[in-house]
């Protein structure tokens, strides 16, 4: 079997085949001139409506574009303005969110455009003018290692950014935000767990190039450390980080891992994707293929659905930790009883979420073989009393080995039924925050009219997606 | 949960009751005076008959009575006479092999016996006198550590017993072997793989009584070692008998381990019943019942027999060895292919052996997660190559932590179906003297049908002891 290429048609090797499918990729990566133009015209417009908003306000230090549209690294079809709000650190937390976000979005509302709040570490307006976002964002303005907010940290990113580059570099990083994205590992937040913007700039930088970066990285291993500051050996950044797949020290903030997001699922994804692409470059690492509409029915019988409704309003992060706990508490408890738990995903529609569990099967045997004691140990007899006469025993107690065991009828033998009573029990976690989601929610068997109704629901693509089960570079 | 007692009905605590049960078990354990008398006739008579036989052949030293009959240990309505002809050591193996299968089976005649050759290490005959049995083995007057047949030694263990024992030790001795026999691990041989009836009598000898020899015996792990020579501290003796559950050394052969057929299970079960006997006594451990005829139907769908015909004529352990292995082979294939092998047993019935295997279902999910290689291996290229677009594939490959996995349909589904590819191919252990027989095995899976045709094979005890699975003591 040859090196494995993504896409089904011929491909031919060779140098010129790859400059054909980066010059391809550009094109999908890099804005053109017209919509350089554009965004740059609403940058300005923003930046100066914000400043007009808070013009004379006291504490108020200045205001600045930020983020990929101040370094030119944003990529095309994805313009976003980022306007930053500088305070003095005098000013309270509490104030500076409320001058934000009251001033922000009169500042948006002025030049027509539409908002709402948002929240990350703390809360900010972001906008809709066309089809550019714009995030109005509060800061304190504080010397490197006196941060008062994790987003303190921004312009000094922006500056560091932009002091490394050329328009080469860019243009390269553009192409490195475009395959992360094209490969699924580009986003920062929970959900995604992947490579954050600025992260992907450094590792262009680091490398000198995409191309280069996608060299190193096929030959990653978990635990890859890179130090942007001349400070450390990769075995004492293993000792800071020491649960990280990936580790790019912060050059503004030597302490903090920039990777730090990044799953090993998506460190491993990005590894084999940079693989693949090497050996067989293709566009479609770029722009891949949605998910095709796979056959459901050798799934059927295997998928358990939960859906969480009436979700608090919190960020997105916070809401998403609790759901990403409530599902590896569920998937540890299901392979406890004696399921196989294959995979699971969630997906949020609105302010609903659908978790889908993918299990060998969704009923256990009707019989189980318990395990017990050594005989030597003091509850051996214990355990022979237990089972002994037990109207659900089977078979047994007999000894194999040095241990008891017993073979038993199964009460419940349902994953649905046994996850409902693990909530009710409270044998599952049921984070605080999704509490009365997870005791209400809806458990059921995924059945091909169950698939119709969800598919109305608007998960048609998320369904596909988990059926298909492929990461986008393997479609 | 009080103490477990393996009877049912009401049993009073002390030592009134304790005592009661063993003057009940010492009438099951020792023979009567007429039993004895019978017995002392018929070995007068096998021995003058074998010495009339053996006299004046060259080479022939003496002839004893040696076992069980000899030192007055042997248990009530199981009669034994062992008459063992001695050879001066310059006679070959093979002639005393001729001479003990030819004039034994002569002298046998003689008196009325009906007879047959049976082997261990070397072949010896069988006579049936009554409701005795009779053995007749030939073996070298050797000097000890000059053994020149395993059997050698035994004239030496009927001296050592004979010149510690004592009236009192010989009851007490007689109810170690009925305890030993009621709870199912009495006889070292293969199949049994327990308490050979000279390990039981050292046993005892060294504790000075049975009660005391449970009592210790029930705090045993499994490494246990008992020094009879005062040579070894007991890390010496786990160093030399690495993987034995039991080490008790050999009076007249410090080298040897008697106790080395004893396998962890019955090593185990004699643990267990000697902890439950104490702390509840009951007859039943002395007198087990007979396995209740237990409802099969929730084990239907969750057996596998299969039936091995037209074994070849060989010594039982050396047959057993090799179905057992035959046997073990299969359970870790059936494991290693995602069974769930909850027990097997084997039983023979004439010149045919019946397997059966308690599998959790006899037949795999339709569908198979396989795990592939982390990324950052050579080989996840091609497990990616392999799986993408195999026909047998549903979904996947997907990237989870830093592996790679698929959903797979199966090819072949039942244990039945795989067990006998598997046969075909080689990738079970197939003994050679067993080759034929295996590779014509019948393979089936239990339905109640099949069970009566079991059952009018004369299975009958051996499927209700499976299906029950509980030990003689927990009946």
């Amino acid at each position: 079997m040859g090196p494995v290429r993504a896409g089904d048609g011929p491909v031919k090797s060779g140098a010129g085949e790859l400059e054909g499918v980066l010059e391809a990729a550009r094109r999908i990566a890099v804005p053109t001139e017209y919509e350089e133009r554009r965004l740059r015209t609403v940058a300005e417009r923003v930046l100066r409506a914000v400043e007009e908003a808070f013009r004379g306000v006291e504490g108020h230090v200045r205001t600045t574009l930020e983020g990929s549209a101040a370094k030119g690294t944003w990529i095309r079809s994805r313009p976003e303005v980022d306007v930053f709000v500088h305070f003095s650190p005098g000013v309270g937390r509490e104030l500076l969110e409320k001058m934000v976000v009251e001033r922000g979005s009169r500042a948006l509302e002025d030049i027509g455009a539409s908002w709402r709040l948002r929240y990350a570490d703390h809360p900010y307006v972001e906008g809709f003018l066309g089809d550019v976002t714009v995030n109005v964002v509060g800061c304190y303005a504080t010397e490197p290692g006196k941060w008062l907010s994790p987003v303190d940290r921004t312009p000094y990113h922006t500056r560091y950014v932009l002091s490394r580059l050329d328009d080469r570099l860019r243009t390269e990083i553009r192409l490195a935000k475009a395959f992360m994205r094209g490969i699924g590992v580009y986003g920062a937040e929970l959900r995604i767990s992947g490579f954050s913007g600025y992260l992907t700039e450094l590792l262009v930088l680091r490398f000198n190039g995409f191309l280069e970066l996608l060299r190193d990285g096929s030959g990653w291993r978990p635990g890859k450390a890179i130090d942007m500051t001349g400070t450390f050996t990769e075995e004492e950044l293993r000792a800071l980080f020491p649960n990280s797949p990936l580790i790019v020290t912060d050059p503004v903030d030597r302490n903090r891992n920039v990777a730090s997001a990044v799953s090993l699922t998506r460190f491993s994804e990005f590894v084999l994707a940079s693989r693949l692409f090497l050996s067989s470059p293709s566009l479609s690492f770029f722009d891949p293929r949605p998910p095709s509409r796979g056959d459901v029915r050798p799934l059927l019988g295997c998928l358990m659905a939960v859906r969480l409704r009436d979700l608090p309003s919190l960020p997105a992060d916070t809401l998403w930790g609790e759901v990403l706990k409530f599902c590896r508490s569920v998937e540890r408890r299901l392979q406890k009883e004696g399921f196989v738990v294959r995979r699971w995903a969630a997906e949020s529609n609105g302010d609903e979420v659908l978790l889908l569990f993918d299990i060998e099967s969704l009923e256990l045997p009707p019989l189980e073989l318990r395990v017990g004691p050594p005989v030597w140990l003091r509850n051996a007899e214990d355990f022979v009393g237990e089972h002994l006469r037990d109207q659900l025993t089977v078979a047994g107690p007999w000894v194999s080995g040095e241990r008891l065991y017993v073979l038993k009828r199964r009460a419940l033998r349902s994953a649905r039924d046994l996850l409902l009573r693990w909530i009710e029990r409270g044998e599952v976690s049921v984070p605080k925050d999704v509490a009365p989601s997870i005791r209400s929610a809806e458990v059921f068997e995924v059945t091909e009219e169950r698939l119709r109704e969800l598919r109305e629901s608007g998960y048609s693509a998320f369904l596909d997606a988990f059926i298909d089960g492929r990461p986008p570079f393997l479609r």
